[in-house]
């Protein structure tokens, strides 16, 4: 009996050790692979990080008379109180029309290496001002959002002091740059997947640390990797099986409606997976709701993998840990409308 | 040249005491028709004010999913970057309706004798029931509301927490109650009129004085006093004069649909004024975008007095001093869907 026990207890310690070995170098494995945001320091290219730069650009994110009817905001449909989604198939936008595609994430947006589905554009200055102009969601020009925060003299100020080298603050280029100061600060550090690749080997659990190797082994990181997980390259969709037409419409080409090219055809930047437990419905028709069955779209379409139920379970356990701290906005008190400002087009 | 020096002190010296006497007499005046916001302890009838209510509260509030599209929150048209209000002649709701009338402030709505316009539900509780419910808003019903928010295991926990009470918590009224709560927080104390009636009399300037001055004067009290200046009581509009049908349209009779009583046909809760310098367009339409052409309106429909331009914009600057310290309120993170989630319905 005692030495059963004696036994048993080597066997545990033996365990123990191979799994704290295997989680090492697993660990080892996904450091060369992924990237912490926790470490990631912040940076934009051709806009300074002020703090000026940064109040214009929250009360801009949530300022709903930057769309023709006042009211529908960058928030709108990047809430942050819903993993910076709007939970819809595709946006619903002015006129109650639905756009074409799923809302990407603006949280952790600044890592990806351009913005929109299609990546479109190159930062997310540039992807501010799609949405500000498009008919389907805030449905207003240019000049009319410049008149707008012309006519509010809090505004002006606060553009003077946030681009205090320039002749004529108030523009549409400005706005955008602010914004995109503004969502720098959207990030989501200290997920269990982060804490795991600093250096915790027990910030994941088993299943979760199974997840972790199936999504090397099969293939997954090919086109998710990174700090993002995902968001830094374009990859066919349906690589190896085209998904169902409901999942993949054939009126959608993505990335080829941008270069132009034949082989772009239902090319698309491979989704950032940071927080996806959160931001349903999946893939940029908004199709799929649950994560298992993205998974096995996955699987299925990208790797031609079969992947057994386990092993969906074990990823869907991984990309879980993905989910991070979620950023404390605090909605900001915006200046009030003067006789000037133009009213509101429904 | 030195006399002339010395008299000249002595007469500004004789004005600021003057004035400060004056100043003085109608602090005292104002203090017996109004109550400043920082003094109020804010207390709830059958509710008790815990934070696990608040939190909950604050979820519930922000959740779009309390809207059959998934899309509309009670913070849509309540939006506290904006005064609590939409900035729309009338709210716009599912499917891109609009409702019948201006969306009142949230904020201080707490010491509102009752809510709406019309002042058909007594509490802020009973408030939030109608526009999830109200096609034109949210569009939704209880059952469903419930389906969803059972469905979502951290709202059950959260209930039980915030109504520990109760065998059932997860309910429409306790849903109710819960806003409620958070909504009692949405106060604005510390404007300037605040810190006059507190007792110093520097806190307004001579304009604003002689504005708060003709605001009793002209009888404007007889309706908008009390803490909230205004929002306490009913009263025809158009007691004087019939405004224009643009503004008093003839198809809303007011609070006579809520007591079936001709005597009560136009006539509405007077609304509060605080914070009116950030919450046009004004009146129940909606159809008065400028305040002072609203205090004309005032004068010439409930007053019968034609304000002179000087006395219309003496009074409007005592309007802006009621605007006081906005909220600050952090956006919650919601708990996500499960696979029992009811799907958004566009």
């Amino acid at each position: 009996m005692r030495k059963i026990a004696l036994m048993s207890s080597v066997a545990a310690v033996v365990a123990l050790v191979a799994t704290s070995a295997s989680a090492d170098d697993l660990m080892k494995a996904a450091k060369d692979v992924f990237e912490p945001i926790s470490a990631k320091k912040v940076a934009l290219k051709d806009n300074e990080m002020t703090k000026a730069r940064r109040d214009l650009g929250a009360a801009l994110f949530f300022e709903p008379r930057l769309s023709s009817s006042h009211l529908i905001s960058c928030a709108t449909c990047h809430n942050v109180a819903i993993g910076g989604v709007d939970g819809l198939e595709t946006s619903v936008g002015h006129g109650w029309q639905k756009g074409p595609r799923n809302a990407p994430t603006v949280l952790n947006a600044v890592f990806n290496i351009a913005q929109f589905w299609d990546g479109r554009a190159e930062n997310m200055a540039e992807q501010a001002k799609g949405p500000v102009q498009a008919g389907v969601e805030m449905n207003n020009t240019p000049d009319a959002v410049i008149e707008t925060l012309t006519s509010i003299p809090e505004y002006v100020e606060m553009f003077k002091v946030a681009f205090p080298k320039d002749k004529n603050p108030v523009t549409f280029d400005n706005m955008a740059k602010a914004i995109e100061v503004f969502e720098a600060e959207l990030i989501t550090p200290n997920s269990k997947f982060d804490k795991f690749l600093a250096g915790d080997a027990k910030a994941l659990n088993a299943q979760e640390r199974e997840g972790l190797q199936l999504f090397m082994d099969k293939g997954c990181t090919t086109c998710h990797s990174g700090i993002n997980v995902g968001g830094q390259g374009y990859f066919p969709f349906g690589l190896v099986e085209v998904p169902d037409s409901n999942i993949r419409p054939d009126g959608d080409k993505g990335r080829m409606a941008v270069t132009s090219t034949g082989d772009d055809a239902f090319v698309f930047r491979a989704a950032p997976l940071r927080n996806i437990a959160l931001t349903a419905p999946y893939f940029h028709s908004g199709k799929v709701w649950n994560l298992k069955e993205a998974v096995k779209v996955m699987g299925t379409a990208q790797l031609g993998a079969d992947l057994s139920e386990k092993e969906v379970d074990s990823i869907v356990a991984f990309l879980h840990t993905l989910t991070g701290e979620q950023p404390k906005v605090v909605i900001p008190t915006l200046p009030m409308s003067t006789n000037k400002t133009p009213k509101p087009v429904l």
